[in-house]
């Protein structure tokens, strides 16, 4: 297994879970059904006890949810409250319940003991229930591990080439290294760019430094922020992270998290949008439309990498000095799926 | 192997193979094709002693069929008879023939020891050539395991979920079990609904008791029969069957068959309509659309019900009361299939 | 593995690749890049030696292609010679390269050991530089193996079956056997046909007779030329292989090329057409649109006879007298791959 479990990874956009349909995801290759049980949320493995039929293509009564094969009803525990012609209901009779929170926009489901699921732990994203922030959102599905995905989001050198013609930066910018900081839980970048004219979409007329710093957190999840500051700011704050206030344009937010699906699969979610006070409803599709182009050039690119490491005997690869994010990160991650693992043993 | 190999499965429809035009079908993965010579039915391996090119692609010459690939030619008892450009035949030139024959407009091919292969053992469908039904008919393929159809069609409880919106079964109909009777290849089904208006299609103003009763037989052929009877028939009868000529009304036959095509994978026939002395082509027409409707969502819930098992570690189910002839049936199967390999196993 | 490596397979046509973009291609299952550096046609492996991004997704900067991932440039030898953010190149950071060689408007990669790489083994196929000739051309991918195609174009007994309806070969064509001649690296095909009025597309209204005459080359190459005589011609020679400055109508060039792109897949390349003093471009046409029919039938045919392939557990053969050439060519190769393999072997 190379993700850990105990970590709220993104299940679904809450936009995307109706109040009165269950819904099918996959997380690390287990079918999971959502539903909403009056305030709840609730994750279920997507699978009857009776006969394997997905509880995904169920009913939802009231708080409860109802296999449309046999008609087993379930509570909101898991527990098979009702079986059609037998009155008795074996114990046993009970789907696995995954610790399931609605945050952020996000549906979050912990993967791993239940006793570890610790609410503090689900990344400070940003939701649409942030009157500050305008924000489009969507997903993509990928062929590819979740993995790869990742690697691209902790080594931003690829803007350069994979996103020539859509972010546009500039060959320099691959030239440089940003800042690194390595979290509890994942790795910090920070990066000034001086004298430059904004981002795509936020272009200025006057020269800015710009600022972009972002987290990437695990189990997948990128939370970035940017904005262009007046010039000098950088050099004022011995180019270490600026005062947010002052910023003067094209401040922006972008949640993403990347979820392992299945072998080779994974959900590339993402939000993007300006600052309520830099920007409008109308700098956020242009930024959607810009998003739309970079985040699918970024699939056709790790999807064929994908295909030729799958056509590999033997996977090598040659780290750069860009590589560092992703090395440390892939540490973080293995040492704690070790520890899973060794915790799951019984001594 | 989960299927019995000495019984006679369904292959096609006798009106889908063509006078004069060869027909690939693939029963328990083996692939077949089916041609007819004058009078007969042929089925022979789909595949040219030569190179392994498949028969179906030959073309019908007479009472033979010829290999499009290179031009060898069959005769109907799978010998080759004929090799361009040389004059002798090997006599091991020879495509495995399997017994078939033509009846009840079905298609049957007898997958055993040909030693054994007993026409009385066809189950006794209703075919086109019996004028007292108008009957439609049709198949679907599926990608699941024919054993999930047949345990689908073994218990009807699923009608009042699955065919909540077609068939229109209330709950109540799944709170009550059926009659069952256990036969010598397979299991029957019979059951009293008193005080209802009859079935979907053949409503009734008076109230009227309902009786339907099905045989579901090895390999995977259900033949049903239903009517409705003037009220109070069900308790005169001490709820037992009916004399048939006593139906007032909604008297309809349904011929299904399930035939494993592959691994995961099989193709279910039907046939469905009315008495002519209780109804029309049109409402053989109703009846099929009904039919269609509700075959769909069988295959919606049994495919799902599959891609779930395929992703099942351990697949373990949970029996209910109503799984009793799913139970029995599959029973019946196995100590089939046992006595088989058994049979096979020199000693 | 059933294909030689020291071999030059045909990967593309000439005219598919641009001056100015890399193209991926399948040989033996591993995936290459092509592209054009100044005057030269460069193969090497399709994977950036830094994570395995396809350099088909690259970027031709002069003599250089660039990895669009994260920017790696790589010169015409495999070489890296820039990495973004990173000064020092490891000397490791080389793809491999294949000897490459444009000819005959095919663009030939040698899958062996380089040091063998004589061009003079490259077969004499006719290409677009060739004035006498009018050839259209084209490609098909083949769900199959390149050995089932190679095994076709062995035994043209075929054409009496799988093209009665665009060769139009008679079945008369089966029952007689060409000539055939073993060659260093193949087999030769040759054959009168005496008193007909021509091939399709250049049919004569005087009988004539008919030659054609074939070379099957390693690994897979076939270069055909045939033509109509007065009649009379094939007494004359002999029923050897008459002066060719004789012929009086008809006159044709077609090269065929089966290149193994993976397990089960072939790319099939094909050109076709007459010579100057015989057709026009008109005439090419009508041959290009018989052509189409014609490799569609075989597509059909040897597509299906490798699903049967698939689904037999144990895959046997019944050779007849047609088969000879067949038979000859594969132990040829059989006996390459053994001398490969055995060379491969450390004493």
């Amino acid at each position: 297994m190379k993700y850990v479990r105990n970590a709220w990874y993104v299940a679904a956009w809450s936009q995307d879970l109706p109040e009165d349909k269950p819904v099918a995801v996959s997380i690390l290759g287990e079918p999971i059904v959502l539903w909403r049980s009056a305030q709840a949320v609730v994750a279920l493995e997507d699978r009857c006890v009776h006969r394997l039929a997905p509880l995904s293509l169920g009913r939802c009564e009231k708080k409860n949810l109802r296999c449309m094969y046999h008609g087993f009803l379930y509570d909101s525990t898991g527990q098979v409250i009702e079986i059609p012609g037998q009155p008795a209901i074996p114990p046993k009779a009970r789907a696995r319940k995954y610790p399931a929170v609605e945050r952020h926009s996000w549906i979050w489901v912990w993967m791993g003991d239940p006793a570890y699921a610790d609410e503090s732990l689900i990344p400070p994203a940003v939701g649409f229930d942030e009157p500050d922030w305008i924000l489009g959102n969507g997903y993509l599905d990928y062929a590819a591990e979740a993995e790869l995905i990742n690697d691209n989001l902790l080594d931003f050198s690829h803007l350069s080439y994979v996103h020539a013609n859509s972010f546009g930066a500039p060959p320099a910018f691959a030239d440089e290294r940003p800042k690194l900081t390595v979290l509890p839980r994942g790795v910090r970048f920070e990066r000034w760019l001086v004298g430059t004219h904004g981002p795509v979409g936020s272009r200025t007329e006057q020269v800015v430094d710009g600022w972009s710093a972002y987290d990437f957190l695990i189990p997948g999840v990128l939370l970035m922020w940017s904005g262009s500051f007046p010039s000098g700011t950088a050099q004022q704050c011995g180019f270490e992270r600026p005062d947010y206030s002052r910023a003067i344009a094209g401040v922006t937010f972008t949640s993403q998290a990347v979820t392992p699906t299945a072998d080779r699969a994974a959900r590339y979610f993402f939000s993007w949008g300006p600052h309520r006070s830099h920007g409008d409803e109308k700098l956020r599709d242009v930024l959607m439309g810009v998003a739309a182009m970079a985040f699918a050039e970024d699939k056709t690119m790790i999807e064929a990498q994908q295909r030729i490491i799958d056509r590999t005997p033997e996977v090598r690869i040659l780290p750069t000095g860009h590589d560092r994010g992703v090395m440390i990160f892939s540490q973080l991650v293995a040492k704690r799926v070790r520890e899973e693992q060794s915790r799951a043993t019984p001594t």
